[in-house]
């Protein structure tokens, strides 16, 4: 899968990729990353990109044509990419949309800075407006890497196996059950019994109802929009009166 | 104000906010930064920071001496920072919190990696547990970068100034009116003539209609939340009507 990335600030975003998780991504060549200097598309030849608001307000806006040629470097006569402009104006990202997301041959990201962007050219070449959330950033780089990193460790090869995404939170519309590893016992706080048991049965039951548990006390409301049967409820119940 | 981030991956958030905006609010002296890299408080020679999970499981869970100890380093007889565990299973970030952390004097932030961090020792030392967004990453890197870069735009000085904020998208509940710059017109587009008037009150009142229509187009979830008057929702529809 290749990921290209429009914005005034290159090196951040390769920057941070290069490392972890989808840096050894790229050096096996699962996915591919490349980026768009906006300033390589500057109207003059100060590097001038951006101008004032029509109508007044504070800061400056990117032109349209600085983005518009940088997108049409990634297009060729076929192909174009799945174009997204990153912007708190976008429906939010969540993790039905990553796997979406993850089916793409090449998907192409702008980032807004300063005030953002002249609408016309979003417009014109963007299939989608992107959010990661309900808060304002400085900049649309960060909000590239989370989509690049979110959607790339879904890629079949990018993590070591298929279990170590299946089975955690968000997955089944439900939070992992609360995970312990060595010592047993720390800070007077014991391990639950049931863990050290052996008995793949009881833990994967344990498991299970101890994930309901930890939504329903956490994210309640998540909770509602599961489609719980009556025995998830009465397992839920049974545990939480327990603890 | 101080943020601390305890993480395996120190270089990875430090590389990242050293650019831009935050990089020059750490330049002036505005906010500061420190990491605490977990592995300096491994519980061998060998840097050994995690084990497998009890109850079995694919991965491994960083345990809890070393985070503990990791964050002790920030403790002082007096004050203790306030602790955030950024995970997929916390509540999730929007721009009111943004605004509540601003106001703290010291914010620490743990990262998890792999499959996170051992239970006990979360809830023995932090204050909150907070995700971006309903999607998983592959580590708490990522999510600490934006925490640290929304709120520290909040911060007075990091912005050229107020207005730069308190007119954009979330900040009244509202996304932000659709923005222009030159050339006034681009691939047929034109700018709406109301914004070259020169006419402040139609401006402004334009501004706001707009603002409401595009919160109304593209998150109609937004716009239920807020307590509109009869007079906004009147302009919303008259202004929808003549597009």
């Amino acid at each position: 899968m290749r990921f290209s990335v429009i914005t005034l600030f290159p090196e951040q975003v390769r920057g941070f990729l290069a490392q972890s998780i989808t840096g050894r991504a790229m050096d096996k060549g699962i996915i591919s990353l490349d980026t768009v200097d906006i300033r390589d598309h500057a109207i003059n030849d100060y590097g001038k990109v951006d101008d004032t608001l029509y109508g007044g307000g504070t800061g400056l806006l990117i032109q349209c044509d600085p983005v518009y040629d940088s997108w049409k470097t990634l297009c060729s006569e076929e192909e174009k990419p799945y174009t997204i402009y990153v912007s708190p104006k976008g429906g939010v990202l969540n993790q039905k949309k990553v796997i979406d997301l993850s089916k793409k041959k090449h998907v192409a990201i702008i980032c807004g800075h300063y005030e953002g962007i002249d609408s016309r050219v979003i417009d014109e070449i963007c299939d989608e407006e992107l959010s990661i959330g309900d808060y304002v950033l400085t900049g649309g780089e960060l909000a590239a890497c989370v989509i690049i990193d979110s959607v790339s460790r879904m890629i079949d090869g990018v993590l070591p196996n298929e279990d170590a995404y299946t089975n955690e939170s968000h997955m089944d519309g439900l939070l992992e059950a609360p995970q312990y590893t060595k010592p047993s016992s720390w800070h007077g706080k014991d391990v639950p019994e049931v863990l050290l048991s052996g008995n793949d049965a009881m833990i994967k039951y344990y498991n299970r109802t101890a994930a309901l548990v930890e939504t329903w006390q956490k994210r309640p409301d998540m909770m509602n929009k599961l489609q719980l049967s009556e025995e998830d409820w009465q397992k839920a119940i049974a545990f939480k009166k327990s603890l």
